[in-house]
């Protein structure tokens, strides 16, 4: 698999899975230093800005060759481009939203996909109420046109936002127009339908869980000072 | 601080954060397996389901006294009991909700707080054209009353699902009001004046750039296959 990987003509056979998922990280405050007209910055600002180890940030970013160098630290346009090379950013994905209800709505009118090169092409629902209408720039199109409309244009991913209990179906339809990626948002379970797909699952609830169990321990601390 | 913690009365020192990471993840199949009225299960069938090895279920579930018998596996109730106890599920949180638009209004119409056994007491907005309207149970208040709320209520978090430029003056407020814990979906930088609060920061952008990420690779794959 790695051997494959690496006669691809942007290799990243080299960066380990590890460094790959502290890459959005790194891409979300570089993309902010940018906004903010910053040129370069050292390990030891981004370290304190990013609440990370200066030798952990040079670790991960010396993988694709991002070395600051001495007393000047890191080009942070550089950095970036390179980021967004590795993550995908600016291969021109092309995405539809199937659910057109409030996260679907949420989730188009949100600059995400933009700032990540993801090109939202069109809302699916079955609801005639909403069919035809616009939010930011995508159309609602009716459920039943699907297949029409992927035999017309190249769609990459799938954002799932419809009820659970209507994926299984849906589920069987991606599969059937090989769209490569899903992206899921209802909390079902991984369908055996998507196996050759690329799922990558959202499940938002396991945030307020790890932020209730916070609490709570903070709760617990504060009553064993007061006791 | 983890001697302070065991004197707690659900004493939870003793749980890794590794595992606690992955509880709501068991939270999710138990909740599941309740549902469709399982009473107990074994770790092999509980590995295959999950896809994690019957060794790390074994691990993870003995951390908390989630012995399974020989011949019999483990209760499904009472594993599920247990996790709801560590993660603070069933404490009775109460949250608000600032920011009444697409995506505050789809979070507190979703059942992902009951589920969690946490109570949405409002939303709150500045938008004259949504306060005094209700979505799922949830009334939207004006945002000037927010001091007021919090004197006649407990609020333990805050959901924050506002424009990201408005984050700082909030982040004050909601700091003076001495608010436990913030649920933060704007995308924003930490903010000082939170120093004192448990957050829990949303990025949903970076499980996108994860699977623009795989899709790429698949890509690669496939043209180094086809070379």
């Amino acid at each position: 698999m790695e051997k494959e990987n690496k006669r691809g003509k942007h290799g990243t056979g080299e960066v380990s899975p590890a460094v790959i998922k502290r890459l959005p990280r790194y891409f979300r405050y570089l993309r902010e230093l940018i906004r903010n007209g910053r040129l370069r910055i050292s390990s030891g600002e981004l370290s304190e800005l990013m609440n990370v180890t200066a030798s952990q940030i040079r670790q991960d970013l010396n993988c694709f060759g991002g070395f600051g160098q001495q007393g000047y630290g890191y080009n942070v346009n550089y950095l970036y481009a390179k980021i967004c090379e590795i993550l995908g950013v600016g291969e021109g994905f092309n995405a539809i939203v199937i659910g057109a209800g409030n996260l679907g709505k949420a989730l188009v009118r949100s600059p995400m996909f933009e700032k990540r090169g993801v090109n939202i092409l069109g809302l699916f629902d079955v609801d005639p109420a909403v069919i035809g209408r616009t939010f930011g720039d995508a159309t609602v199109y009716d459920m039943a046109q699907l297949e029409d409309f992927c035999a017309e244009h190249t769609v990459d991913i799938a954002v799932l936002t419809l009820p659970k209990n209507c994926v299984g179906e849906i589920a069987e339809r991606l599969a059937a127009l090989e769209i490569s990626g899903v992206w899921n948002f209802t909390g079902s379970e991984p369908e055996a339908s998507l196996a050759n797909t690329v799922v990558e699952n959202v499940h938002i609830g396991d945030s307020l869980m790890t932020l209730c169990y916070n609490l709570r321990l903070k709760e617990l601390l504060e009553e064993g000072r007061d006791a």
